[in-house]
């Protein structure tokens, strides 16, 4: 089968890697043969790692970079490190040589030698942090998650195109329905520049999608929207805050259906619905986040996630090869 | 027994009023015979409504008012509406017959009338929008949540110190721990406001509660903090993007437990549990947002909250005004 995406995989960031790495590129290699890995990381540890795997000899390939960017390194530190698995995985994609990098590494080093290495799109100002989040009917892409503490509202016309283009790659049977995250759902609530990208999306008519105007944290899950436009601090509070409930509630469910004899029970004899109700909301069939804005897409694997997670993420980064991100992003460019 | 607080009720406001409000109060009133309450509201059908519950008669009194704030006025126009139940229970407070004001009606109206009527604490810059969120081990207040879209950190300094008032009025027995919402614990992370907040709060120590730095959204029901300070902006998306998670998670886990007769039969054998379970996230518990920064408290009940919600904002009433709120605050301002 001719190869039809090549990506660059930095194998040494977050936690339990290259193990977890190593193992997700075996899962996601056994289904998908028209992907070739460039593998970067520490050669003799790598070829260790494999050794243990069933790895299709033709769909790798290993190059070695002794140095690693650790959890704790700064970005600007990590920036100076030009011959890290992660520098050159990025570097890699600058060449030519792969189509999309990911990193399960450090997110602030990730961005920062992203943007330093691979430039950004035209009349994009600014790269934003997407990532997934189910809602009733299926998934919301939800941008940006941090990248921009404050923005203007160019910068939310752009997320709007950016995240409509990345939502129309993976889900390429859905229409893109994009909303500006706000406090109320009338024109006139919210501060200014929400109500300027307001007013500018709505006069602006876009092929790729719909604008549906505001929506409320409430109703981010309804499924009625599917991308959900905010500035970084915002939307990483969301994010993290909708986490956190639904760690909250997990625990004091886990709880209920095993307290006691009779709890245990019950629970067992309704196993398959309580599976099929947890794999719902399994955080790795989410992970993977992605930055947008430079003229090659860069995968962000969550650092504490697993092999199955990380294969997730492969998958991202396929989709978001086949489904020609970038293109899309270039020719809707609002200006 | 003496009367040790009178509430001010606006009777007209929210679902189902006045029914729920009437049957709030007769629940309320049993249990606790020092509360005297002046039901503001059109006479004919608050008596009509009276009728039907054994309320005693020497622990309430009504006060007719023709008009009604409805839940589609604006709140300019409520505010030109001067014999509304809702402008005449404020009022109440104003002339210092009642110590305290509760309304289930329109929040925006609630708001510019008390502001209209009530003096601002003194160095109080701006009033807040504080709620209750349940976190591991009991409850946090969180402010502000929509009545400041934009803040600067004198106005995160006073919501500091008005929720920890708040919190050790309602919780005289935990100590306040006051944190600032953020992107991140580190901090350099976050936007000019937040970080300058930061560096006052950390250099003016206050005897009312601990200043523990910054909180990220997926920590903020840990319990390790129970005061979160944030702008009306982030803390409004925060509270509902929390609202909207445990919906879409309590459906989700219907499903589970009800489909097909398995599922029904393990639930019901399981009841028990299940039930200390959604009593846990009733968000009737959590009824009553609180107005903080006006020379009186002013309590704001879900308009969609039952009888029971509306009783559980009383308590709150009472609890504001004998653990003394305002005294706390005009205690420790930071000057």
């Amino acid at each position: 089968m001719p190869i039809s995406v090549v990506i660059a995989v930095d194998a040494m960031g977050g936690e339990n890697s290259p193990a977890k790495i190593i193992s997700g590129i075996e899962k996601y290699s056994k289904l998908n043969k028209d992907v070739f890995f460039r593998i970067f990381g520490v050669q003799k540890i790598l070829e260790n790692e494999i050794s243990k795997h069933n790895l299709q000899k033709d769909l790798y390939e290993i190059i070695n970079c002794e140095e690693i960017v650790k959890d704790t390194d700064t970005p600007l530190s990590s920036a100076k490190k030009k011959n890290t698995s992660m520098w050159r995985a990025i570097d890699d994609v600058k060449q030519k040589r792969s189509n999309v990098i990911v990193s399960a590494g450090n997110t602030g080093a990730l961005f920062v030698i992203s943007k330093l290495n691979i430039n950004m799109i035209s009349n994009i100002n600014k790269p934003a942090l997407a990532a997934l989040w189910p809602n009733q009917v299926g998934m919301n892409v939800v941008l940006d998650l941090g990248a921009n503490v404050e923005c203007n509202e160019k910068n939310f016309e752009d997320f709007a195109l950016m995240g409509a283009a990345l939502h129309t790659s993976l889900y390429p049977t859905e229409n893109s329905k994009v909303a500006l995250l706000n406090i109320g759902s009338e024109e006139i609530k919210g501060h200014e520049t929400i109500k300027k990208a307001y007013q500018n999306l709505e006069n602006k008519k876009n092929q790729l999608y719909e604008f549906c105007g505001y929506v409320e944290g409430n109703h981010i899950m309804d499924g009625n929207v599917n991308v959900i436009v905010t500035d970084g601090f915002t939307g990483n509070i969301a994010l993290k805050t909708a986490e956190g409930t639904a760690n909250f509630i997990s625990k004091e469910l886990k709880k209920a259906l095993t307290k006691g004899l009779i709890a245990k029970l019950s629970s067992f004899m309704n196993i398959y619905n309580l599976k099929k109700f947890k794999n719902r909301f399994d955080p790795r069939l989410y992970n993977g986040a992605i930055f947008l804005g430079l003229e090659s897409p860069v995968i962000k694997s969550h650092g504490s996630t697993d092999d199955i997670g990380f294969t997730n993420s492969l998958d991202v980064c396929v989709k978001t090869v086949n489904g020609k991100l970038i293109d899309k992003i270039k020719k809707n460019i609002i200006l």
